[in-house]
């Protein structure tokens, strides 16, 4: 096998150490890892393999003799840097929004769309952790019965916004138990028991960026650009997990049963509903979990060929996931 | 003015003591209250209008001599009592689910249905807090443009469940907090930092009991019997205040500044939507105020003719005003 040079940005940011912790999980065949971060960040030792690896600061003199970068850092140091990784030689996995949308940018879920991946230009891009379990529970669906529209709200987890909101909210909830005024940082409003409809920008159309992306980006992944789909994305006091009531129109009639045979079959999907005994999927059960869980499903009582679902995943699991799927691919097909 | 008798089943429990709240700050023109609880709660006191009231048992004896009765219990006392109460003379106003459905009682929200109130038998019942919210900001749209259908997602307070649920939020908020494993009680699951889709018991038909609610008691308050409403109805760690994500589709188009111009001039309905300054309603900010508060208003991407909006209000305090402003309002026709 030809060596592999591969290198994280971001490495110590949430998810760049959920995608070390991953690689080392997955024995992902690498011969060399750099962990390249911001200035701040350099200097730091994280452990991989039992072994403590220096992060680098992240420059264009960083990004030489690689064959594969991930970029888990925002789209700031993805814009910057990823082209000349790939002008080096790297092929680049993008976990920032910056090329998803990129006509000539393959957005790839495995279990979904893997075949998107053959007519790649050395950038791949994954999608928001929102994205993939949707998708991943409706492609499965989709492909047997096309999806007409669908409504989605969401119960997402601090952890989407990294390491200091999740400690944000540990300190407004001691602030909170104890009586005290709480004075928000990386939300803009507080966080703890409390619910705040915003994830990332507003933009013309009274959308947020977050909603606005789940719309566009399962439109891409499925092939489908006239897939109507509506979101309204909403933060919640959870740690890690996001939760997702989906509400579905289908082409034809589909009833639950189906449904859930269909999901139960379908790779990384977990089908977990047994309303009997109060068995569906919840954020702190399923944080450290890699499947995307599905329950709750039953008719839909307001759409036609309607079917309603609670889908749940970690989703700095399922993000990693992603990215390390996509790059195994690229293996196989001796494409690194 | 004749004099009125007043008895409130449930005094003890978070409804009734708001409701107790209410009747004092709307100076409700009671001549005596009556304070009834179950045999655990009786021999309490609570102050009402800076006097003393000793809570009572709730028995058959105790229901007599009385012009008006709301019981802010469950629905088991209002089965076995409320009955007792108008056979002696009382007229009964039913924050529970018992009389809600049955063809025979009005089930009334005074900004939207008021006129259904002069058809009453002396039971007259109030929805739930989920449903309340959720017309007081959709009936003023469906009145010039009639609704097809609606999808709600709801974000509910552990409130609605009572004292003991907001007791155990806080409970197991700590534990969490000091690393300590939690075993719940009131809930079927961990409810600080999760998200739990179950409020109330689960149907044939896989959806809740509450969710069912939502589509019933909406059709009948908005004279709509085809109205289609499906619900995803989800328990959150918040203390008070419910939120709901509702996307709409009407008969006709209409746009967000329309909707937003009804909504302001709406009784009880406050618009708070800018999304430059991030304002929209959260439940920190809404509990402890009486308004049902609307934003994030934009056009529904998946539904035709779609509105989505984002609407907040304190439960507690919405429930114990609708019960008052029934009461206020038999008052004013005599039926008191």
């Amino acid at each position: 096998m030809k060596p592999l040079y591969v290198a994280v940005v971001g490495a110590t940011g949430l998810m760049g150490r959920e995608l070390l912790k991953l690689l080392e999980r997955r024995q992902f065949p690498l011969t060399s890892l750099q962990l390249l971060a911001s200035d701040r960040s350099a200097g730091k030792q994280l452990f991989f393999n039992h072994q403590e690896i220096e992060v680098k600061e992240l420059t264009s003199a960083s990004l030489s003799r690689l064959n594969l970068v991930f970029f888990a850092a925002g789209t700031e140091a993805s814009r910057r840097f990823s082209s000349t990784a790939v002008k080096n030689g790297a092929v680049v996995i993008d976990q920032s929004a910056t090329y998803r949308m990129e006509p000539w940018v393959p957005l790839v879920v495995p279990e979904v769309n893997l075949e998107d991946l053959k007519h790649h230009k050395r950038i791949i891009a994954s999608p928001s952790a929102a994205t993939i379990q949707m998708v991943m529970a409706l492609a499965p669906l989709h492909r047997v019965n096309p999806i007409r529209r669908a409504v989605v709200a969401t119960y997402q987890s601090v952890s989407g916004a990294g390491a200091a909101a999740m400690e944000e909210l540990t300190n407004q909830a001691k602030q909170v138990l104890e009586g005290k005024g709480v004075i928000p940082h990386v939300f803009t409003h507080q966080t703890a028991f409390n619910i705040l409809p915003e994830i990332d920008v507003f933009l013309y159309n009274g959308y947020t960026m977050e909603e606005w992306r789940i719309k566009e980006e399962a439109a891409k992944l499925m092939h489908s650009p006239d897939l109507a789909i509506s979101a309204s994305c909403v933060r919640v006091p959870v740690y890690i997990g996001d939760s997702q009531a989906i509400h579905v129109e289908f082409t034809n009639p589909i009833n639950p049963e189906e449904a859930r045979r269909l999901l139960a079959q379908a790779p990384g999907v977990k089908v977990e509903d047994d309303p009997e005994v109060s068995l569906y999927p919840q954020p702190w059960a399923v944080a450290g979990t890699d499947e995307v869980h599905v329950g709750r499903v039953r008719q839909d009582v307001a759409l036609p060929n309607g079917l309603t679902m609670w889908v749940v995943a970690d989703n700095l699991r399922r993000g990693a996931i992603n990215a390390i799927q996509i790059a195994e691919a690229l293996l196989q097909n001796g494409w690194l």
